[in-house]
């Protein structure tokens, strides 16, 4: 059994939009009861990550920790089409996930306590992202 | 053809352990001749990564480049209900991996020669980590 | 519907290759409309990752990136059997990529606009690189 969907994830700008319950809506909607989901993002400029979803620090931190690795408008870096977090916006896309894998059981997603799925925009400015699901199983 | 498993890891603190048997074990327990088997951590303080399982060097030497990627204790993270490595943690966890998908073929991981698979333990102290296994084939 | 294929990327020394041609090959051999893809690299010296595929100073950048993240020679680390690149070269394929899902809708493989799948060479000298496509689906 196979169900694929997808969704559009609206931005306003760099910052982690949780899409835990998108990804359950598109697993209960597949039928599917234990399997694996497949949530993929479109884009390179944007990226998927799990994360704690109790305190809003941890994103706040993971933003500190990537300008440190990627900071906007390093001068070593040459692609900067779109401005001067263009290329960062790659690098963190790199350095996280396009796709990522769940199991599926009792027809949900079968994750950890405080694990939530996140979007991550990487781009200064709002972006409308596309993200498919992909539901595979019994 | 779709069978779920899981296994738990009780670790002595931060660091890697190899988790190729017991992926394997499921993987040949499954009956799956060919597919994908998809390995999933259930929390957001430790993750799985694919590393040489020859020289345990290597595995001290990513111990070392992540301490400077994400040192215990920085002053400019706000995160730390558990203490100074508990952002840290999770930031070691962004930048790896909560679930890979590795191929099944002649009933067994089909790996390269020195690839194996491990669980990083990214707090202090040990924990209980919980791992699934989904095996989807023929 | 399951189907798995390999090829072989010889490399001429550190660098992204693209493959999304071959796996976009891998893909329409299999004969599946709906599923997903797995691609998976069978090294831990080279790895896969998503990137930007229309200005090639992208990935100009990312080399100038991970030559900071992961600089050849490090002093501080132990392992180089192999030579100086040699760690730098597992470190830069556990912060990126050893397996990608990516999903196939009308029989193909489905991306973003600019988004390519790239085999990288972290190693200074050339190599022969395993690759394998496990397709399921419909």
């Amino acid at each position: 059994m196979i169900h694929q969907s997808e969704f559009t994830v609206r931005t306003g700008g760099r910052g982690m939009h949780e899409v835990t319950a998108e990804v359950g809506r598109a697993v209960s909607d597949s039928g599917v009861r234990i399997g694996l989901a497949t949530v993929f993002v479109h884009h390179t400029s944007a990226s998927l990550t799990f994360c704690e979803n109790a305190d809003p620090d941890v994103r706040r931190d993971l933003e500190t920790v990537f300008a440190r690795l990627a900071p906007d408008g390093d001068a070593e870096l040459r692609h900067r089409t779109e401005g001067p977090d263009d290329m960062p916006a790659h690098v963190r896309s790199v350095l996280t996930r396009t796709s990522v894998t769940l199991p599926v059981a009792d027809g949900r997603c079968d994750l950890g306590t405080w694990q939530g799925l996140y979007l991550w925009e990487h781009r200064a400015r709002g972006h409308a992202r596309r993200i498919s699901v992909t539901v595979v199983g019994e």
